[in-house]
């Protein structure tokens, strides 16, 4: 792809209206462009990195056995009547009359509808334990939307929901879940930690809130520090596997402002370990038994009789991890900023240094390309006329993780090679593909 | 996959209220559940189909150089007071009002929504051309929704749109999404026909329609059989040898309703030839200048003065494709689906024949697997105790193109092997691979 053809609307300047860096950041390097209050449009940058991270979700909602389905945004309020939440929802559902005048509502959350097609699919506690989930948008009527996707109205979540014959089963349920989020946060280079946290408006009385450490965070945390070292590697999918990771995170004082107790804190933390933050929530995991099934009526037989199944609900904010994401990466002090590889736009960025009217050095980065497409390599090469210095400020707003220069001192097979954050280095092309290709493995 | 743990919904029956058979097949092998009128869920089986049919779509939109972004499902009123169609688009468009009372509306399409954002990013002709599209889903709030996932108010479309400097550029990339549909609807085993059609609430003089043909179809065509034997696949992407493909179809007389005129279908098409049928719109293209760039005042800088952009539209129908299909490929008589390979739910039905208490085949079926996988052979294994009859039935109307069956005949290394349609054969597990590893890649 050449920068010149590319969708990639660049802004010199941060916009005034946006307050933290990634609102900054997805702005300035044409990430997304907001339609209406609130509401944005995903550029082709924004759009790649959103799908990276939706696909590394999806691989872990499968691996723990969860089938994806897909819901429709529009429901209707009938369901919602029936769970008793129609009312409760207040002003942040966005309600709908259709064009005959029936209550319909885009849906900020799927407890509802998705008990409607449990009960109407799943007769017998043979079929259990059924793990579904979706990828789909939501609208939340936020009365002030702010930071940028972070705080948005419409937004893209996966959530999960799970049906259990009983609670013990459907704890096994809710540790699945508990690991795929370890592991999927993982896959996103991020470290995020588990915290018990109040439900809400869904319900119930067990909760984990998947939080990252950042200052910009809207969630203020209460935490020991030793929580940062528990390991969840050699978790097994297994009953005992999962309660026994559980219990290791559960050893340390972590929680959430709503479930804040000082008094818990500071005996159960020795002062070393206290630690007291702000975070950004990336995942949040529910366990409410019948609360949707026994009013909805959504039952399965069990040695004869019948028996509501126990649900629990999983969400990841996929739009929302973009942001974080770049909240938790962003150096700030250095203005660089540096995607992980798993999800960045591109895997390589290449800058030729370029005098007006001369192609030289864009035909020396297209020579490049053959070898880099040989080897899955997908880059960017900046054919614009802009001054050197521009271009390296853009690209370290743009975060790709590598960049290949080719100015006036590239002679031979040797091209300075940037891994960002680092001094550059004189390689050829196959030790840059080399380079590149081990960091996608990590 | 087990069939015993797969979310699977199976109905006995053909439910009353579906009309065509893709609305039947749909909801009787559980691949959609409808949630309100004209609202469906897509379940797992259904879902698989819909996910592959995107992924066709978007690569032949990403070989013509088009970008992909994702434009919001709520859109501001605005937008579409300028460009004028708020009042022209009359009931079908979802009108809302937030918690503000600000008027917005759920997109039914976005010409709107795409010039706006064009506006704000691309200012020299220099970044033209510029195709851009997005896969989302949309809302036409249709009076009476019927024939389940064909004519519904929620569906999932790629729409993309094209900007160019002049009316010669523009129909150079109108020229291109000609091509792309072509090799999108072959690759879907589906052979659709662009007729010149009429562009209705989109706007503009030159529009085509793909259409398939069904006794489903809700469009009516007059058309001359030759234009089928028209091939596509040595054209380039390039201005002459496009331009070249449209001049070989619009050689035979193909028109939509709106377009027909009986005389000149009878001067034009000798008798022979001659076709009056019916057909699904599968795609629709526009070619629409600046229909909407002036009014939004969508502009670029060419030699000095401002040009406003050259616009096209280019749609096609991904969840109603499901639909379109299940239309072309199910066989009446037979009462047998089968899926073109490139979309099907699973590669490979293993269906053992199981006694009561009989494990037997179900191990011989497990046994299999490792090999199926080592090669990518995607399978699901029937292991309800089902009678064989009642799964043979169940499995033609699934539509898995490949059945290996497991019956109390299966001795040695040697299985019954299906290519659904044909005679079976005994073979080896090798050769089975062999079989289903070509047919995907035909």
């Amino acid at each position: 792809m050449f920068f010149s053809k590319s969708f990639i609307p660049i802004l010199k300047n941060n916009p005034a209206e946006a307050k933290i860096k990634s609102h900054q950041l997805m702005l300035r390097t044409g990430m997304i462009k907001q339609s209406s209050a609130g509401i944005y449009s995903w550029l082709p940058l924004g759009f790649k990195v959103m799908k990276k991270i939706e696909k590394i979700v999806r691989e872990e909602q499968d691996k723990i056995g969860a089938q994806e389905i897909l819901m429709p945004t529009i429901q209707s309020a009938e369901i919602w009547r029936e769970s008793g939440r129609y009312k409760d929802y207040g002003e942040e559902m966005l309600r709908i009359k259709d064009r005959q005048s029936r209550d319909m509502l885009y849906g900020p959350t799927n407890e509802e509808l998705v008990t409607d097609i449990f009960r109407t699919s799943v007769k017998s506690y043979k079929s259990l334990p059924q793990l579904l989930y979706h990828i789909q948008w939501k609208f939340r009527d936020e009365l002030r939307p702010r930071f940028g996707i972070m705080r948005c109205r419409e937004f893209y979540m996966k959530d999960a929901y799970s049906f259990d014959i009983n609670d013990d089963e459907a704890l096994f349920s809710y540790n699945k879940f508990f690991l795929a989020y370890l592991k999927t946060f993982k896959r996103l280079n991020l470290s995020a930690i588990p915290m018990a946290a109040d439900t809400g408006p869904i319900g119930g009385n067990l909760s984990h809130e998947f939080i990252i450490l950042a200052d910009t965070g809207e969630s203020k945390i209460y935490t020991d520090k030793r929580i940062f070292d528990v390991k969840s590697d050699e978790t097994k999918l297994q009953k005992e596997s999962l309660k026994n990771l559980r219990g290791e995170f559960e050893k340390f004082y972590s929680v959430t402002d709503e479930k804040y107790n000082e008094k818990d804190f500071n005996d159960k933390v020795p002062e070393e370990f206290r630690l007291k933050t702000k975070g950004i929530e990336v995942g949040h995991i529910f366990y409410f038994g019948d609360k949707y099934s026994k009013p909805m009526n959504s039952s399965v037989d069990f040695q004869g009789k019948k028996e509501f199944v126990k649900m629990g609900s999983y969400g990841v904010g996929v739009s929302r991890l973009v942001g974080a994401i770049i909240e938790a990466k962003y150096d700030d002090k250095k203005e660089i900023m540096k995607w992980p590889m798993s999800v960045s736009p591109y895997d390589c960025a290449i800058i030729p240094l370029i005098n007006k009217g001369d192609k030289k050095n864009i035909d020396k980065a297209i020579n490049l390309t053959k070898k880099l497409k040989e080897h899955n390599v997908d880059y960017i090469i900046d054919d614009t006329e802009e001054s050197f210095s521009a271009k390296m400020k853009k690209f370290n707003l743009i975060g790709i993780p590598f960049q290949i220069i080719i100015g006036n001192k590239t002679e031979g097979d040797n091209f300075e090679f940037i891994n960002v954050g680092n001094d550059s280095k004189n390689l050829n092309i196959d030790e840059i593909v080399k380079i590149i290709n081990q960091s996608k493995k990590n």
